[in-house]
């Protein structure tokens, strides 16, 4: 049975008030659904074009409590809300995607045993929980290798790479000698995404797959169509589909991979999923039919999810920075789509804005 | 010289709170601007989707000189902004489209008169204070002919079709007994319009020419390209560069006009300007580069015009009254883009969204 759809006029309660939550909220507009956004910063850029907003802090039960009564259902656009913030939430209303999805993509070793067992190729890991755990995991991991904390890593923050077992003594310390895990270095040709999208009824779609650039660990450039080879393009999104599915999620879901070729050809490494929208994804306002923010939406209020063919080949670029400084010249360009995410100061590695570029 | 460019960040005052407001606030949020809206109505349906809204009467002097205090510059979703209005704003901050745009378009008389004297091919009119004038205006226009309210007329109202002289007489009347235009029947064979943009530098820009039609004298569907010979859209294109340019006008202008199909071929007749956003330009958020929404913000913030390139055959319909009841259907259908407005009453008559279907 198809679960019943959220008519116009519902609220959508979002956690984070970023520039994910303020495009949403501005593809739920246009959809004629209403958006409360919760988000402890009362600077969020996301306040300013929702209905209704909520400043308090992310382990206020009260707050939480009062926010899940005024909406009809629940999401988020970052990865790292507590789980106790998610239970609170998830006992008054529908949570997308839901507890399940979000602890498994919260925790990278939960996220990779996941990953293996539904059939997707990850790079070799072993949990560290202490000095004791360092040679077993060098063992299956090999040297030169990446440790990382399993919880509430982003833009390579928490995380550090190892060259001899010293290294690894060295770096467990410094990362807090337990929740880490090391992983086998992927010598990958380029970085890819996938960005799916699983509706309430199980409808499921790919966008065609990017190319990421990143720069000081930021993503800098998503390129659209990614260039690989079309057996590539066929196994990002089967390995996309099968992901969603086999986590029952509804939602955007962001699926980082690596490329790696050599002599057997191409093939794809996951790195890590996102349970929410993706940088990688913001191609798709100007590049796609179907925004990943419109679909994203339509997938939590139990819609339909909208197509996801693209329109043309499209190159995003973000915006980091004063990079943003450039917006006339930006403007100037009749082949730029403009966004800005309203942010007043352009702290370095502040994500400011992004430009897509489409050729049709 | 070209005027200085607002900068992202800047606040674009904007007066009336309906679904064209709307638009433009998710327009300019998406760039980086911010909106204050000014209503009188509490419920409108702008208010959920800016930065800031004022709720007050159009001559409360004193919340129209703190709401001009607030913002960059101003603008308006609708044509019958009063003039006292518009001088005490535009005594404060710049006004887009300015005072005397606005006077014109407000007025049939002075509209045709204008539209006359820029060589643009109006209906013969004459105007009407009293009975005194009915004779003259009959010898101008013929009969049958169409009385008009000189002000303030929309979606049909305060105008009426007279047979014959006693029709007239009755008709003046009927309709106050001043401040009417009598103007000569046009027998069209399509009702067709130009959704013109211009820029502060005297940038300028038409999109492709729009088919309407129309339904109890509301526009319900709107069809890009027309089906009308290619020296029609050029010349469509010609006449609104025209009127825009000598209006020097600022911002998204509506070109209502008629399609004469005679022996001599196809010619076009304009019926009413509209100093505004416009419904029949709805297309444009999916069928062309920039939006007619987008592309007003842009203008009235000192930016460059953005491509109003058609990016595909589309078809605009209208969602009047209970009509928006069929969102699911619509949402389901991958080939329709829907766009609601958020109002929660679907009185008959009433514009509650629409969609978009784009031919790529």
């Amino acid at each position: 049975m198809k679960p019943e759809a959220l008519p116009p006029g519902s609220v959508i309660g979002m956690l984070g008030g970023g520039q994910l939550g303020r495009m949403m909220a501005l593809a739920a507009a246009r959809l004629g659904l209403r958006v409360h956004v919760y988000c402890p910063d009362p600077a969020s850029p996301a306040f300013e074009v929702a209905a209704a907003h909520t400043v308090a802090a992310y382990d206020d039960a009260a707050a939480l409590a009062a926010f899940a009564e005024a909406v009809d259902v629940v999401t988020y656009e970052f990865e790292n809300v507590p789980a106790a913030t998610a239970a609170v939430l998830a006992a008054h209303r529908p949570l997308f995607p839901d507890a399940h999805a979000l602890a498994t993509a919260q925790d990278r070793v939960a996220e990779k045993t996941f990953l293996r067992a539904a059939g997707v190729a990850v790079a070799d890991f072993h949990a560290i929980d202490g000095v004791g755990d360092v040679d077993a995991a060098i063992a299956t991991c090999g040297l030169p290798a990446i440790l990382k904390t399993r919880r509430f890593g982003y833009d390579g923050k928490g995380q550090a790479k190892v060259a001899t077992r010293d290294n690894l003594v060295a770096a467990v310390a410094a990362l807090g000698g337990r929740d880490l895990v090391l992983e086998r270095l992927v010598p990958f040709a380029l970085e890819l995404s996938a960005i799916v999208v699983r509706g309430a009824a199980g409808d499921v779609a790919v966008y065609d797959v990017g190319e990421n650039r990143h720069e000081n660990h930021i993503l800098k450039e998503t390129v659209v169509p990614a260039r690989v080879a079309p057996e590539t393009r066929a196994a990002a999104d089967a390995l996309g589909r099968r992901i969603a599915e086999r986590l029952g999620y509804v939602g955007v879901l962001g699926v980082e991979m690596f490329l790696v070729r050599d002599e057997a050809g191409e093939r794809l490494v996951v790195n890590e999923l996102a349970p929410r929208v993706h940088n990688s994804g913001h191609w798709t306002e100007d590049g796609a039919v179907t925004s990943q923010f419109e679909n994203h939406v339509r997938a939590v209020a139990g819609w339909p999810i909208g197509s996801t063919a693209r329109t043309g080949d499209t190159v995003m670029e973000n915006l980091i920075g004063d990079e943003a400084a450039d917006w006339l010249a930006i403007v100037s360009d009749p082949d730029a789509r403009l966004h800005l995410y309203g942010k007043t100061e352009a702290r370095p590695g502040r994500k400011m804005g992004h430009v897509n570029r489409v050729r049709r």
